[in-house]
């Protein structure tokens, strides 16, 4: 029997302490990214609620957006608009601890709360600034979309008109920035004993992904970039296809030997070599796969027209095909399995509010450290005596 | 004058080295989001390059993608086919050094690298494995993104079937989320003195993005979770209007004053509360917005269709509204100002094979670490004698 099997283990981030003063997704985000790998996040905001206390979507009444951003924090109600609020939210940030000493916020930095007044309390404080713009002009993720060229791309074929992605892509990515800036400049702090000033703007996250997958350089060098192409996967093979029972399945083939086993699950060796032959392709090339894409999926889409979504799962999994059906977010929750399953990043977890419901953890696991189960949110406002107490932070006249 | 102002500071990430093993999105651009903080990744391909060497979109016959995802990066080749390559992959990824000892990958794992036989060479060792789901089975953002449920709440209102973002969005979020898991691990390598596996599955990393925003708990709880509302953004205030030069723009109203800056800003003060008082609505709460969106956009529309894309610019900005303009890729590059003024993001950097090309740095910025400039991508397998040289891994018979 090894003792260290079963031996608790801290969180990865235990023993990091961070005060949020945040709203909307990508600050809350990046807090409830720490919050669930074992870091104190503590969220500030105003008496009632911050402006997105409300925001949808809603269960009676209540916010399942906050319930979900806020999940394993602590909450602290503090009025700033007040002198006594101000004093205490800088208390708060600027409090003694190892790992503390850290402020992450996407809300508009006064000079109250500024880096250069926080180092006057703790002069290695780590602050993390999230802007719109790199400049601090205003921004959000359907503004940086829209600017940056996504929304032409997206869509039906034929469509005119910007499609918007609705899934708050680069608001994410900016909260996943956020956390691993925090914990940069804790390594950091660790080796130098300095803390810093941290800033990130939404719209150069989102520009610094177009670049690295390369829709910067092809839009400056080839004078016709990628146009519009569906549900298609850009540049190799990946179609959706309609099941005999009206579901709907994407199906691809990104290598030669997906695209093999695409080819053999479905019975199409012989009509897939001759179309090679005709077009003087070969599919095992995914260039020529891409230009071949209309005469495959001519040839596929009848299989899967004549077959139920089972019979689909049953003959593509048997070959390996890389593969998933569409599910809506109702079927998701009531026929996937990792709903089902037992499932270690879910969990039935009670929630102020709306009651007991499916609830997430975090999606990293680590060996060494213990996962921290799925959390609900707090009652707004329900941390604040305790955190003052534990922090010596004091109601002050 | 203060010698620390002017002086050279190391990098954030300076002194990791990270060895990755990885092929498409997740993985390498965990590695460029390192890379470009200064961490040391060493990307290992086979002589010839991965299957996405040649990923398009392309120029002149080189993939723009690989240049992209792999900025900053040394590039080793070895074949992993051979009992000698794999011994030196191993022999890389546990060679001494007090911030290395780390390897990244999204590729199957075998036997020869696994966990348990690179601890054996190097017991603090750092592992940090990306899959497609959490048992291991295939999946890819397409796959992932379908089974979520956000293809059928994306697109066009009234459009029937799916329509998939094209924007690699989970694929990024699992990088960044790599990333993080790689600083977090090294933290604690540096307090405990040992090493972990770290997993991350794409499905996972989507189904946590799904619940912090309430996606899960909307479907569990609500009878008729939100349907599709075209560019509209959910909830609040949020729509795209055509302008009467032919361009796009997406305007906001999340929060009240944005909104009245909005009414202002258009000169429809008294229509607007007249739509007010006639829905009894109030317009400060969002969800009132929302549900006259239709009627706020009829008032609304016909000031964009009269105005050109400059004027509506000066008129919206004058009252501070938030707003954007709907660019394609091509509008990007040509005419944003974050393409042609001066940005410490981007600058024209020389690749080897396609030539001189604006290009982008990472998006975090450290007052305490220099920046990282944009930097090119290496040319495949460049560095391979260097490294081995000086990792001391030999080139045994």
């Amino acid at each position: 029997m090894e003792p260290s099997g079963s031996a608790m283990k801290p969180p990865i981030l235990a023993g990091l302490r961070v005060v949020e003063l945040g709203a909307f997704i990508a600050g809350p985000f990046g807090g409830v990214a720490l919050a669930s790998l074992g870091a104190e996040v503590i969220r500030v905001d105003p008496p009632g609620g911050g402006i997105d206390i409300n925001r949808g979507p809603r269960f009676e009444g209540r916010s399942l957006y906050w319930g979900g951003i806020n999940q394993g924090k602590r909450s602290v109600t503090i009025d700033t608009q007040t002198e006594q609020g101000r004093r205490r939210v800088v208390r708060l940030i600027t409090a003694p601890g190892e790992g503390a000493g850290i402020v992450l916020t996407n809300l508009p930095v006064a000079e109250w709360n500024s880096y250069e007044e926080l180092r006057k309390l703790r002069p290695d404080v780590i602050m993390v600034v999230i802007t719109g713009q790199q400049d601090g002009a205003s921004a959000v993720d359907y503004t940086v979309n829209a600017g940056l060229g996504f929304p032409w791309i997206t869509g039906p074929e034929g469509h005119d008109g910007p499609v918007n992605h609705v899934l708050p892509a680069f608001d994410v990515m900016t909260g996943y920035c956020a956390a691993m800036a925090i914990v940069a400049a804790d390594r950091h702090r660790r080796i130098t004993g300095e803390g810093q000033l941290v800033e990130i703007a939404l719209a150069d996250v989102a520009l610094a992904a177009a670049g690295h997958l390369g829709y910067i350089a092809e839009a400056i060098l080839n004078p016709e970039p990628r146009g519009r192409n569906g549900n298609d996967v850009y540049g190799t093979f990946g179609h959706e296809f309609a099941t005999g029972d009206d579901r709907r399945v994407m199906v691809l083939g990104l290598t030669a030997r997906q695209f093999r086993n695409l080819v053999e699950a479905t019975e199409l060796v012989d009509e897939m070599a001759a179309l090679e032959s005709r077009l003087a392709l070969d599919f095992r090339d995914e260039d020529h796969r891409w230009r071949a894409r209309k005469q495959i999926c001519e040839l596929l889409e009848p299989w899967f027209n004549a077959r139920s979504l089972a019979d689909v799962q049953v003959a593509l999994d048997e070959h390996g095909v890389l593969w998933g059906p569409y599910q809506t977010f109702k079927q998701f929750v009531m026929e996937d399995k990792r709903m089902s399953e037992p499932n270690p990043m879910v969990a039935q977890v009670k929630h102020p509010g709306f009651g007991t419901v499916a609830t997430v953890a975090s999606p990293l696991r680590f060996s060494g450290a213990d996962a921290v189960p799925p959390q609900p949110a707090p009652t707004l406002g329900g941390d604040t005596d305790r955190v003052f107490r534990e922090l010596g932070v004091e109601v002050e006249p």
